[in-house]
């Protein structure tokens, strides 16, 4: 696989930051956008300093989604609609990889919001209807990624409705050292896995921890018979 | 922990049967509750041909609920809130465990169905204000449960609002061999956990696999800081 140009819309974020770290660290040029060019430009500064051969810019949204050949979406929920919304023209056909979890924090709790599509990633498909959606990476831990030099434990679970889109995002994954990527099947299951982000929330305030997930009892390392 | 006996109600579909038979092996008296008192009787057999030393009787569920120290729901969802209703009474201030994931399955998909209460165990909570419930096991495969001579490699998250009852739960979970507990936060993260079922079952048929959950992440074996 080419090492594709990653726009992260909202990649000021640790999530972002955390993916964008671990893409650049596998050769990938990266584009980091925000709203704010100085934050962009920042957070593209620590992904250097993390990754010294990282080929990493920082732009505002718009033009770091337009430089993109996949646009990764790691915005807090509360900006989703209207980001995406505003980005449609220069997302046009391009992948899009979102990464949102829709979450609220109520009194020490996490708490799923419900979006009237579903899921974020639906809402995205919603507002980008000629991309081919996937929903993917919201179970890693952005301090772990962070870490570069230490492979992960973990797996990617990708939801999608287009074959292709999905599994260039499952071969993306897995050029981070120790993830395995699984076929989540369809967009709509998008909204199991971003919600289960309050499960490993709340894991990780009980437990004090970072956790991410295994599925255990695959056989063949997780390869589907069909392919 | 002294063996409570436990009571699944609605016992004779696969994933109470796997649940019996593991905790019959594990020196629990269990009552298997059917509609049916015919259809629970041979669920009974059905586990005492697993494990013959077990104690285990088939009767009708609010006999079996009557007879419980702790009453398991494994009950297709659509019975759930009817059968739950009617055993109130008998159930009284029993702790309750619900195991049940509300699904359907449409063209070749599952879906997770809308719960007015949020989820099943939260129904389960509304319709027995004095039981304390907790949500758990929603994550074993029914088969990898019945092959009881096979440890299995999973977690129980567990969501509870009654901390007693959420530990007697995760106490009673590590009994299964290879299964370690966690606390997976109040009653209201049950949803996620449910909903996260139909995750698995996606992956079982895409992977043509029994799929469980490990979380990764958790230093000291995942004991609680607190505990």
């Amino acid at each position: 696989m080419a090492p594709e140009k990653l726009a992260f819309v909202g990649g000021t974020g640790p999530e972002g930051l955390g993916l964008a770290v671990r893409f650049a660290a596998a050769g990938h040029p990266i584009v980091i956008g925000s709203r704010s060019l100085e934050r962009a430009q920042e957070a593209a500064a620590k992904v250097r300093a993390k990754v010294p051969q990282a080929q990493v810019e920082g732009r505002v949204n718009q033009e770091a989604a337009e430089a993109g050949d996949i646009v990764v979406v790691t915005i807090p929920f509360a900006g989703h609609h209207d980001t995406l919304a505003a980005l449609a023209p220069v997302i046009g056909t391009k992948i899009v990889i979102d990464v949102v979890a829709p979450l609220a924090f109520e009194r020490g709790q996490v708490k799923a919001l419900s979006v009237p599509e579903g899921s974020a990633a639906e809402q995205a498909q919603a507002l980008l209807p000629e991309a081919p959606v996937v929903a993917a990476f919201h179970h890693l831990s952005a301090s772990s990624l962070m870490r570069v030099e230490k492979p992960l434990e973990a797996d990617v679970i990708v939801c999608g409705d287009h074959p292709p889109a999905k599994l260039r995002t499952m071969a993306l994954a897995e050029q981070i050292a120790g993830v395995r990527a699984l076929d989540g099947g369809p967009l709509a299951n998008s909204r199991y896995l971003e919600e289960f982000t309050a499960i490993l929330l709340s894991l990780n305030k009980s437990y004090k921890a970072h956790t991410a997930l295994r599925i255990v009892g695959l056989a063949g390392g997780g390869r589907p018979p069909s392919r």
